[in-house]
């Protein structure tokens, strides 16, 4: 179980709105077959271990770090397969949270006489899909908050300057990071400002996510390198019904989708959130200002938060800092984060945790 | 000389302005004698070590963690007792910076025929007396800054409410933090708003630090907790030539003492310290508000740095920040933090490391 959990490890980023899954064949202690969900509509995990098996499957026990799927989806059941292959146990490290699936797929096998055992190593399977799991239930993507500070909170001087606050090694685990989400999320005012490519630059060629970009008055220069950027990603302006036409209209002739989320002022941003996960988005990383970041965390938008902290002090009271929010009176009430992890990333230390979705109220973003 | 290390390192906190030295003596493959310096005016760690040793001490190898002392301060130097006591051979793990000793205990010992060997863990060894290394080169005590934020650097909410932002694993062991300097330092204004006691609250009773209160207009309570706790701990309110000289006398009255640091109208901290560290104190906790400890880091008088931070969002662009400082215009002039270390205390995570000097300027703690 734990090779199938690393393989599928290695496939994040790269299946889309799919979870990532593994899956070995063992026969008479020997692995006869491997095989990881690779790619959205290619095989299934299970798929692929059975097809290099061949013969052997039978009888064989299968350990799958996900629930094998009951339902034709873009490829047929993997239970039906299982079944075919004649397996004589299936080893599950956790059930599949989409309600298509949900214990059927385990249930189908029992009925066919296969032994079926659940919850090996489930916690780190669970974690590795944490994004398909809340997007496959709530349809809304899961919101990764990115964001690089130095100790005293600053995003950047109060000149503005950002360059650089992280390391190199930071920066590059960013480009890993926006690679295992489907889409990019930045406020306009950080397209103004650094006018970033918001691709994911790794030693490989990558996938690329969508960049959406929140804009409520179509400020967009349109020729900002995420506009005229047609080839590497495609780019989707997330506004309100306030947007002038004219500007859609340019915006679109140079292949930028606009979305109005809401009517304005500011864009709606639960709503926004909504349409995106009808595109089947089922992860956003979010780069935001401090603004963007404040307003998604104020909605109980945000998922994870990922911070990368840099040893240094720049000072400035003005200096903006990751979070601009109206802020809480009492401490007690702060947000809080859970299931915190700590770990030096070359001089800096990245920070993960899950903001606890109590007492947020839905929110919008600040008139930008 | 790990073991002598070990021993050192829980003396620390009690030896005041003297360094924490371990010594242990082996004869024949067996321990004979240990020995720890634990008390300022008390034996040395080689005096305790060859008491115990007796008669074995002639012919073995003791091994110290500091360059035997060559002169004679509060008690006579260990050099010679070493000559006396016929040692055959002596491993120190690093040289006395003290001016009065710098090498010269070692050329006394070798002069006597007696092998040494320097630099056996020089490095642990030489961090373990970071402050008395460089207050008794400069005479300026040796300053700690810590402080306790949120992920947003905030140390307070935007209400001033701060019970609790680090958790109690952190709190414990700022006590500990407390014990192991010579003093604490705050400003006026955290006695005003949270009237705290400043000792060093530990399982078992600790020396006690003297308490430090930058203050420029003596608007100290004298009802304050500080002022009229006479028992724990003394108490000096550093100042400026322009304050009343019936505020003094009524401090005075009630055992505070009252140190003018400069003209005003603010506190001329470099003067302070200067002025602090002719009173033998070598090293200080600098507990402060943002004003503070903007001003100490401006003016290159922190030595070390450490942070504590809660993983939470309190957010509030007035809510106070760590560090109060004009700031640096671009990212690359920012202090940079020496040597980090990260540890995980309870659910916080503490971030250790060291100002780099240059750049610099001596400054003064705005009007408060």
């Amino acid at each position: 179980m734990r090779l199938a959990l690393q393989m599928a490890e290695k496939a994040t980023g790269q299946t889309g709105i799919n979870p990532v899954v593994g899956c070995v064949v063992v026969k008479d202690g020997r692995i006869v077959g491997i095989g990881t969900h690779l790619q959205r509509g290619g095989p299934h995990a299970e798929v692929h271990a059975l097809q290099m098996a061949g013969d052997e499957a039978a009888g064989a026990t299968a350990y799958v770090t996900l629930e094998p799927c009951s339902h034709f989806g873009r490829t047929p059941p993997c239970a039906d397969r299982l079944v075919a292959e004649k397996v004589g146990r299936v080893v599950v490290a956790c059930t599949d949270p989409n309600p298509q699936v949900a214990g059927k797929g385990i249930e189908k096998l029992r009925s066919h006489g296969i032994r079926v055992d659940v919850g090996v190593l489930e916690a780190e399977a669970r974690a590795q899909n944490e994004m398909f799991n809340k997007y496959i239930v709530t349809r809304l993507p899961f919101v990764t908050l990115k964001s690089a500070t130095t100790l005293d909170g600053k995003i950047a001087s109060k000149t503005g300057d950002s360059k650089w606050i992280s390391g190199e090694a930071s920066r590059a685990s960013v480009h890993m990071l926006r690679h295992r989400h489907q889409a990019i999320m930045v406020g306009v005012d950080t397209v103004i400002a650094d006018d970033p490519l918001l691709t994911a630059r790794m030693d490989a060629p990558a996938l690329q996510p969508v960049r959406l970009v929140v804009d409520s008055r179509l400020r967009i220069p349109l020729d900002a390198r995420v506009v005229k950027d047609r080839e590497s990603a495609k780019t989707i302006v997330l506004t309100t019904n306030q947007a002038s036409i004219e500007q859609i209209m340019r915006l679109n002739a140079l292949g930028v989708e606009v979305i109005k989320c809401g009517d304005g002022p500011r864009v709606d941003l639960r709503k926004a959130m909504a349409i995106v996960g009808e595109r089947e988005i089922g992860s956003i990383l979010l780069e935001g200002g401090g603004t963007l970041n404040g307003a998604m965390l104020e909605a109980g938008l945000v998922d994870k938060i990922v911070l990368f902290l840099a040893p240094k002090i720049v000072g400035g009271t003005d200096a903006p800092g990751a979070f601009a929010m109206a802020g809480f009176e009492r401490m007690a009430d702060a947000i809080a984060l859970d299931r915190v992890t700590v770990e030096r990333i070359g001089d800096d230390c990245c920070i993960t945790g899950y903001p606890r979705t109590e007492r947020r109220e839905p929110g919008c973003l600040p008139e930008s």
